[in-house]
């Protein structure tokens, strides 16, 4: 099979390459380096079966021109950050939308079948039933990154329904574990580096959120493009539970021999649209043959030993 | 109070400028006359209230300065064609999910509070539940039309919660009555004037949808204005029941004193993302002092007849 992975570079998009190829795939990567990093891909770049597309995916030209011959197109680039949505409320329009829209136009024109989708559990806003099923009822937007997200969901979708295009669709809690670049575990690491003795925490260290290691997230990927018969199969992806932010903290401070002081900044969000309490049903997913091997606490661990092998990571996001 | 209404020039819009203007509003409308009609506006511009900008919402730095001064934004301007979608897939994104990004964005930068925003019963999809309520369980989208829509409502949701803007969303069901120029009663009437002993119905006719008058439709308009108080008010709006499309052909054919031979192109669905069964619940909407005065038969026949008395319009709109 011959796959497009866009924001290949990423840290969840390398991870699907490095498995793609490894199952023995041809895989074409897109990225623009933008937030992407060149050495996700080293393994990569040994493969012959491997190809990088340096570009821009706000150019339909380019979008178009990357779909043809491939099979199914694993559209991961997106912009994620969800914290600083309403400083910038033009970009997760551009970059999850219109970007998203250009994908599935440069999969019309290629009759490309298939395309896995990265959309995410703040898609649930202040989630109305926990543990929350990918049915639950109709939610409100809380965040321009949830609705954007959201969005691109409802095109791929109605591309499924007027072209004939199969759509996956994961909803995802946090992703952690090796190439992780943002996130609670990013910031509290690097804080942590520049005065082990005070870390100063968002909200009231109350939240609670379901994370994800990134192997278990790869793996949940490829048996559902495997497995899922559905013209939209929509699958959340977390684990049976949830942690609360304070615990993640323990873990991390223990991990690095560290007991530092704590500083809440306050309220029960962490930002405005934080939605305090992630827990998403992921029985569908399971009902397909796959369960998560690693723990909450497990992911964390290796996440931070990722970043202290890594620190260089530290230094390429602000 | 100073309203803006987008799509000022159209069938729901033009109805909202009148009412507004009897109950003494300040109103600047904005439109592009490319589906609105001037004609719709005759007595708007009668009123030293009333003021048109003749724009385009693509173009964002016309709608920040329509934007100022402004309390309250009533945004109908759209792309109101679900059934071609296809044929031009890059329409719904274009005019319902960016230009509405763009209203946001002149709200935004002008402070105005409150938007009011036309949806649609086509948000659902293939329904999960019938009646459908406001929050039955999240549906599939099956229509880039319905896509756009539900993917403007999430960033009008989320510019409410980053931004402190009110929302009101109005999910119709298609809407019948004075200045309507698209729709089943339209096509149906505008074939019988060309062979009145015939009619090409899409789909077998079991279609059963439901219906709304455009007078009734602003009342409903006009009262969740003043009472929704939420900080996302969503609001289904239609009439307690729905027709089978055979029941429409009968009283229009019935008001005309005609009686077509009816050919069926066949299936359960009059085109390719078709909702066949519409059927909202507006308890809600009701429960803010609300209810429809018309049924669907006598809002058919009301639109049987506009169309007779206003032959001009069925030569403006292919």
């Amino acid at each position: 099979m011959r796959f497009l992975v866009t924001g290949a570079a990423g840290f969840i998009g390398s991870n699907v390459v490095d498995r793609l190829l490894a199952d023995g795939h041809e895989v074409v990567g897109f990225d623009s380096y933008i937030t992407g990093q060149r050495e996700f891909l080293t393994g990569a770049f040994a493969s012959p079966k491997f190809r990088l597309i340096e570009g821009d995916l706000f150019d339909l030209t380019s979008v178009i021109e990357a779909c043809v011959g491939i099979d199914t197109v694993i559209h991961f680039a997106a912009n994620a950050d969800v914290r600083f949505g309403t400083n910038h409320p033009r970009r997760d329009l551009d970059q999850n939308v219109i970007v998203t829209w250009n994908v599935l136009e440069g999969m019309r024109r290629n009759g490309v079948k298939t395309i896995a989708f990265s959309s995410t559990g703040s898609v649930y806003g202040v989630a109305p039933r926990i543990p929350t099923p990918e049915d639950c009822p109709l939610p409100i937007q809380t965040s321009l990154y949830g609705a954007s997200k959201l969005a691109a969901e409802g095109f791929i979708s109605a591309y499924a329904e007027g072209f004939g295009v199969r759509a996956i669709i994961f909803r995802f809690v946090s992703i952690l574990g090796e190439r992780y670049t943002h996130g609670h575990v990013f910031d509290f690491y690097k804080q942590l580096l520049e005065h082990p003795d005070y870390l100063r925490v968002l909200g009231d260290g109350s939240q609670r959120k379901g994370y994800l290691h990134v192997q278990d997230c790869v793996d949940a990927i490829m048996i559902a493009l495997d497995k899922s018969d559905e013209k939209v199969g929509i699958f959340n992806l977390g684990v049976p539970g949830y942690c609360q932010l304070t615990d993640s903290i323990g873990w991390i401070s223990n991990h690095l021999g560290l007991n530092p002081r704590l500083e809440y900044t306050g309220g029960k969000q962490g930002w405005i649209g934080d939605n305090p309490f992630i827990f998403l049903d992921c029985w569908k997913m399971c009902s397909l043959g796959w369960q998560p091997k690693l723990s909450i606490e497990a992911a964390v661990r290796r996440t931070v030993d990722y970043l202290q092998a890594n620190k260089w990571v530290l230094e390429r996001r602000p």
